[in-house]
């Protein structure tokens, strides 16, 4: 799968995303990253790419002839016109669902404006999809496109080894994780859990799966309503439930 | 402002953030930006600072010493403890609301995890709030301190030039933002809106106002129940939502 990002800080997303899962990904040819600069179709000698709005106001407006250019040289090469993902706190939120359908695409192209915005005859002629990370207003969509992209990529198959992808596959029964320990035994004169310790699996098993509908129940309790969850909890799940929500009315 | 990142990836956090307004602001000294690398704590010959979960299963768990010196090294020179975020899906859900509070800090410290995990009682010990920035997995916790330091420090007085933070303000009021336009006057057979060109600045206002609350109308009907948006709706606003919405149910 094949990333393109249109962007004027092309440093900022190689950078960002040369470490870790994605760099090594990337390092492997698993998947294709790559940052063009929306700047090098400036037309302009000192290589502006915006101006002042139609109709006034503050800040600048990106033009819609650069980045026409530089999508039509990403596309050039390719059989088929891919999604254009354009960041921008008017879009649908982003979440796993969206991760998951984006990431059976053989390219993506996301288009990182900056806050004064971009001429919207250009976002009209080749955005497919508005999308936002999150209801907070950040500068550009560098860092939105980023999120993204790690996201999608760990979902990509060969992205992710066999340990992190059995990690991954029990965080996705929708409930939150269990607490961790490890080495030492006895830290800040703080136990590990007896339980973790005893070898014993199912008790191991069992207390972590409580763990879970614990901090499920507390943290975030609106994740219990939802229908993947439900379908997930078996009849000992529910009765532990049941009997935090006792614990609580008394 | 001072923001402290604890991390495995220090590097990425730096040139992540070099570009654009917050590199700027660093420049300026009008904000800190200090990225410390974990591994720099680690008592093993071979700087591991990760180790198995108590309890077996698949993944390594970061482990609570390092991470504990690392912190006490950042707070050592500080008079009083600063706040300390660990970015996790068990948390909070990140908004522009929680930045606007976190901007008043004198200090703050980010807490990067992986994805295996943390051991639970570092966490315990020095962290005091939990955010997640979306219902989206991660590989670390790197990106979505990014995301949180952008949001935040646009919000510290000094970090945002004039024009910039009158088009911020402009924003904040709830609303969508309307489309903006910049030359060339027709691009690809398309003209700008007339009324942008009319210098008649009553005109350009209310056209603006009106895309705006068709906009939210159309793409994020939700926001425009929120109370201060509400609060800011006039009766010119309040008759021409009416006319969308009729205009909906013919």
């Amino acid at each position: 799968m094949d990333f393109h990002v249109m962007t004027l800080f092309p440093d900022m997303i190689m950078q960002g995303l040369s470490d870790s899962v994605i760099g090594r990904a990337v390092r492997k040819e698993t998947i294709g990253l790559h940052a063009v600069n929306i700047r090098d179709y400036s037309h302009d000698k000192h290589k502006h790419v915006d101006d002042y709005p139609y109709g006034g106001g503050a800040g600048m407006v990106m033009q819609p002839e650069p980045i026409f250019e530089c999508y039509q040289d990403i596309v050039a090469r390719m059989d088929k016109k891919p999604r254009v993902i354009y960041m921008t706190p008017q879009g649908r939120v982003f979440n796993q669902e969206i991760a998951e359908e984006l990431s059976k695409e053989e390219s993506l192209i996301f288009l990182c404006g900056h806050y004064e915005g971009i001429d919207e005859r250009v976002l009209d002629e080749i955005v497919t999809d508005h999308l936002s990370i999150g209801d907070y207003v950040l500068t550009g969509g560098e860092l939105p496109a980023m999120v993204m992209i790690d996201t999608i990529a760990r979902l990509v198959p060969g992205v992710l080894n066999n340990s992190e992808s059995a990690e991954y596959d029990s965080f996705q029964d929708g409930l939150l994780e269990y607490p961790q320990y490890t080495r030492p035994e006895i830290w800040h004169d703080k136990q590990v859990p007896e339980v973790l310790l005893s070898g014993h699996h199912g008790n191991i098993e069992k207390w972590r799966r409580q763990q879970s509908l614990k901090r499920t129940f507390e943290r975030r309790p609106e994740l219990l309503e939802q229908e993947e969850v439900q379908a997930n909890l078996t009849k000992k799940d529910r009765e532990y439930l049941d009997a935090l929500e006792n614990l609580e009315e008394e």
